[in-house]
């Protein structure tokens, strides 16, 4: 950590600003004076230091972390990939997992048909929304405990894993025989949530938020497995920006700067990211170019009938399309759909 | 709600996407066909209506909403302003309500020795965090049950109101004597918690999120509205933008817009959107004079011992002199600080 | 184009609207009465009109464009690629140009190296700042007329085609003799600079502003189109957003969404965007799985020692290793790597 | 400027990296070693150095600036307020200039009697735009040569000092005359503009970019002023975010941090930010209660016959009701509208 001082600092705020972070703060301190700012460089364990406590010292102009706050994320600490097993089926290494599904679970015989339908095209899991995250009370909320039976249904008939999504802690006994938890985007940051989900010891798929950068996915990663859950799937589904064609823009960045600062996968949302159907074949594509571990695409037996984005879901003949695509890029970037 | 159809849509889709509509939505339609292009005009209640649904159409290119999709936060059917009595201070109307304490509770003596200054230099409500959401796991994450403890042992002892924040509905029951409930920026979408303050009847200071869309934060305030609360208070607390500088960027026009499109009470929170001392004065000022109906304001007694947040926390007594402007200024705009 | 009432619009206002617009906007109107609300549907050409005069009257809540608001530059009206020759080299259609170089020209050695590294390892075209905009005033600003000369003499050398960014229209007479002439970021709303390049013949490389939606980038376009000239080549450069780990962020959706809007061929600076050697390659195969017509990357004889833009630039050997990868997936996606 | 070295630096590496620091950059050099990182502290003029030069270096991991780029611009070497002379009226210290008029120039009638009407309410400047920056090349480009005419006229008719925007510097002939010259958003970064417009001994209103950092800002100031021309104007027009109600977001809190770091004034223009005329009035008292030097606000004598932006343009009548309101609040504030 570096902390910079404001060029009108006293001597004497120095030298107690000093004492503090060496007493309090247990760091030891290397005083640079330069022509026009002295810095201070602090040397030892800086993980637990508030970067704001120092700010409020009236003599500092500002202060830089030099090392990044995560750890069990972090891939200086953990040089190999993380390999997550899901039923037998990996995510991460060479693997490619394809979880295919409903946005909403809505009823027995769509949720079958679809399910049946992404598991004849090459499916690898299986998804499905049974609490669904809704900008409008007035909008569909979904079948809730209902729709978690309808999954595992469809997964005893399919051999699919299940991921579905949790919005609250008091939610946690429903999601016993799930197969991994999803944490949307708008509970990235539910922290209380997080540090439940990191005393399981199931899989966690946790959601890039809609304007969180990536230290601060890679720091919510770090609340789950800060509590023992090392299970973490990070996904990227697209950040909130000021264009209008899209809902919002898929950063497939992240794909490879999560995989060069963590060891953790990382898996792409293209269908919620861009809202588009046409947009998630080449937003597919371009995944797993960028070195994906997985890719989430919403599939839907009936999309016009469907009860939450319509607009997104492809139909179960575009789908097996776009996996024929997958699995062939795949194949080429080294790496195989993983159909256990 | 209006449907603009692709140039490519053939008359027989065309025609079932009229009976779709008719029939299953329960809405009359307008065909209006263009030169380059045809749209349909909905007549009819819309607000249930799903524009992803209609948007998987082959036909449809796009959909737009007429209507604003908020009713109970709506000033169209509620045209007189909303004024909540907290412990007999008014939060809208005329008054203007100065929330200040510290960002953290911390310790008993922080808190009185905070809470009296705050007091004395004019506040009219304390705001203490028990429960923190901190970015990182290794960060100090509140006092918990203790803090709101102190805090109303605070309350006895000065008589001012007490504002503090929840992050689960998990700990409602801790909230029995807290006088207003406070959702944060990160669970302004955090929907199963509105819905279950929406079934309690206590006044809740909804913050906008860091990325959240004045449309979105009015949707969520008709979360908790749905279910039967109405004394919701909006809080602009700056969004995320590209700007270095501070840490968030305030929106000071949404004081202006929140109090057009809603009859609500708006007030603003210049500590955390700029994360800095010397921007709380001018921009607390900028908020009264926009129209705002209060002020959430960071005071700390000793900032640069603080937990949390310390270079955004004011001293007690830079506190009195921004307090004396701000009293000056809501007299001017023809409000006063309602001190009950 | 669509209007939308306000709710207390009165019968007069509203007919006085439909016989200014019938009368001096020369539009046919169809009104549409719904139970909230009403809407004008305009039917005609609506490409002239301007929205905001609309808006000007009382009686309008808002106004919508139904049809696109560019022609030359649509696919709707051109569904055919559009084709660029470059000294025979073919933008768009089933090849990829890779246009490589230094960020700045520095010197006639620094470039000579660079240029016959980059066409070695297989670049088709040589790109080169002579006039750099730089934040600074202080930093280095480009080689300016001189920087172009030395461009000439390295294509003369090996035969790349040269693409170079032009700042002013005063600088126009210095770019006869360049193949393909650049409008950076910061000038893609230098509307006269646009319109005097709609004059001349030559192929034209215009990169989306930092912040500019892609319906601005396409009115750019627009822009030089409208004034004769047709070769345009759109370049996405990455986007401003809240994150910090990148300069910028890569819109890889851009490239599908272009080529799905427009007939204009579209290449992607992955260097630029980024600003970090580490993720070119991810980027460059990410662009090339979603469909870019060409990439242009940054290549130095010796970054480290750069007059700008050092952390972006890959060496020469570090560049063959892209190429061989950047080659092969374009043969898989069904393209090749126009060598001429 | 602080560098952070990779903890995989090898010693010959940073020795190298030294050596090259001092000998060709002319700095001297601070190592601080850390447990899990070092650090290099430089001391001496880093003014002219390039962070990505450095970045460049294999060993290093990132560099950050300590000292502001900015010199001429910086308040740190300029301690007292600069105010500009414009016909006798003051831009900066303790006057507030009111700069009205509308949007563009569209006829002798249209200009005057606006003019006239910014005239009787108080206004102290005429603003009107005789050259405009429109999105779309169909849109109306303005009056150019001729508009300025008209201003002129209509500054002899009023009195008024003229701002009027140039977008090319192959039109700074036609500026003789003008009193204060604008640079719009759009040409922020128009760097060979800048320079020319350092050249002059013209007042510059310089805009902020729409997506451009105080910092971008200040640098574009810092163009101008190295090349000799210290009479610059800052003005913040909004920022492009996600927020959809409003054209762009003002961002008020620029108008404290620019004070805080510069000594140049500082004016707000409400108008375009928003782009609608029921926020100008607060937005208006927002900027003035944050301590602005000035505003500019678009006022029409027919706003809907208007041919840019008459969403956004005030009645004569509504703008003398918003001049009461904003003397008043100025004067509470203890500046007062500079009426020369």
């Amino acid at each position: 950590m570096v902390i910079i001082l404001k060029n009108t600092a006293a001597p004497q705020q120095v030298g107690e600003l000093i004492r503090w972070l060496e007493d309090s703060c247990k760091v030891k301190t290397n005083l640079v004076e330069g022509v026009h700012s002295t810095i201070i460089g602090l040397i030892g364990d800086t993980l637990h230091m508030d970067t704001e406590a120092i700010m409020a010292n009236d003599c500092v102009e500002s202060v830089q972390r030099v090392q990044e706050p995560y750890k069990n994320a972090n891939r200086k600490f953990h040089p190999d990939d993380t390999v997550i097993d899901v039923c037998s089926r990996k995510i991460g290494g060479n693997k490619t997992q394809i979880i295919a599904g409903p946005c909403s679970v809505e009823s027995e015989k769509q949720l079958m048909e679809t399910a049946i339908a992404c598991k004849q095209a090459g499916a690898t899991m299986l998804r499905g929304g049974a609490f669904k995250p809704r900008t409008s009370p007035y909008s569909f909320q979904g079948l809730r405990e209902e729709g978690i039976k309808l999954l595992l249904k469809a997964k005893k008939e399919t051999g699919l894993p299940v991921v579905t999504e949790i919005m609250s802690l008091a939610h946690m006994d429903m999601f016993t025989d799930v197969d991994v938890i999803q944490v949307g985007a708008r509970n990235m940051q539910n922290f209380e949530l997080l540090k439940e989900l990191g005393r399981c010891d199931k899989p966690v798929l946790l959601k890039r938020g809609l304007s969180s950068t990536l230290e601060e996915l890679l720091m919510s990663a770090e609340y789950i497995m800060s509590e023992g859950n090392s299970k973490v799937i990070l996904c990227e589904r697209g950040i909130r920006t000021f264009e209008t064609m899209t809902r919002n823009t898929l950063d497939i960045s992240a794909v490879a700067l999560l995989k060069q600062r963590s060891h953790l996968p990382v898996v792409v949302d293209p269908s919620h990211a861009t809202g588009l159907v046409k947009l998630v074949e080449p937003m597919s594509l371009a995944a797993v170019a960028a070195g994906c571990d997985g890719l989430e695409i919403e599939v839907h037996c009936d999309p016009k009938s469907a009860l939450s984005d319509g607009a997104q879901q492809l139909t179960p003949k575009a789908f097996c399309g776009v996996m024929e695509k997958i699995k062939a890029l795949a194949g080429f970037m080294g790496k195989d759909v993983d159909e256990a």
